[in-house]
């Protein structure tokens, strides 16, 4: 069975050390407080004045200035800056925090589109810098992709084909008492 | 309705504040790396010859050496070093990867004894730094059976009580098209 970073980068098309080539650099201090606010800014403006109804409708319960803080509080922490995140909201927990949202391929790319458009509209954030973000990005929308699929019951993934699009399942595997995973999950809980 | 991490300080009794204080030290740096490896085979030494079946067994399908890394990587990156963790598996996506496990009240408090006793005979950890740890791996561990619960259709927590401990619910919210959230989580989609 395929980890869920490796699936995340088959689907995203970059690699694990690409996506995380942010690392490299400190991406906080080379590009500053301000410029992370201002790109969440432009991005969930971007977002909530969305021509596509169906996408701009996953945010229409959450307060725009709410979004953007979670947005860049987190990116903040992550990309080398103080851990404003989870001081005032806990551990990330990216996929757990995703469960209200559809998750949909679809999503994901609007997402990204949006996000590539804010990076290339905000001041201040050089090419080099842009491609890192953007990687980390695709990246991690594919991996919140595998690991958002509803309706599971243990965290077997197998493919299949959806509208043409080849996503993720988590096929309803017998769970012996307690456990979420059946024995084949279970095997292999690096996922 | 309440978040996700104030019903973990709820039920841990520590606050985001106390949880959270392993960031004002950098404790990757005080500690030394070595300390980690330790401390995690020290850890997993007593998990996998418990004399509780019911506990071991969790951990049972997975290999010992893999546990210890995986768990050495996430503290030794969550806890100011680098990020070692990310750079082979992705994001710690804590909820999403305990995913496979039963994560109950008892499994928690089995958990937190195993790891109380590891950093009670793990040398080189001063008391300082092991109430920091143990602050946030109690507040964690919460955070985690609060995250966790089976069964769900939508975010929505309430309490019930079973076999006399509360626990978190999440309750079959009616929801509408491919939301996973009913109206009441999507107002409230700070979980």
């Amino acid at each position: 069975m395929r980890t869920l970073q490796e699936k995340a980068s088959e689907w995203s098309g970059v690699s694990q050390n690409d996506a995380f080539a942010i690392d490299d650099t400190n991406l906080y201090e080379k590009l500053g407080h301000q410029t992370f606010i201002n790109l969440s800014t432009n991005f969930y403006n971007r977002v909530y004045d969305d021509e596509e109804e169906w996408f701009r409708s996953i945010f229409a319960n959450s307060k725009k200035e709410d979004a953007i803080q979670n947005q860049y509080e987190f990116f903040i922490q992550r990309m080398g800056g103080p851990p404003l995140f989870s001081q005032r909201r806990g551990h990330p927990a990216l996929i757990g925090r995703h469960r209200p949202f559809p998750v949909t391929h679809q999503a994901a790319e609007r997402w990204l589109h949006h996000m590539q458009e804010a990076l290339d509209t905000t001041k201040d954030i050089d090419s080099d810098s842009k491609t890192k973000m953007m990687n980390f990005f695709r990246h991690t929308a594919f991996f919140l992709l595998c690991g958002s699929e509803k309706d599971r019951q243990c965290v077997c993934m197998d493919m299949y084909v959806r509208d043409g699009v080849e996503i993720a399942a988590f096929l309803p595997h017998t769970t012996d008492g307690d456990s979420e995973a059946c024995s084949t999950c279970v095997e292999d809980v690096n996922v």
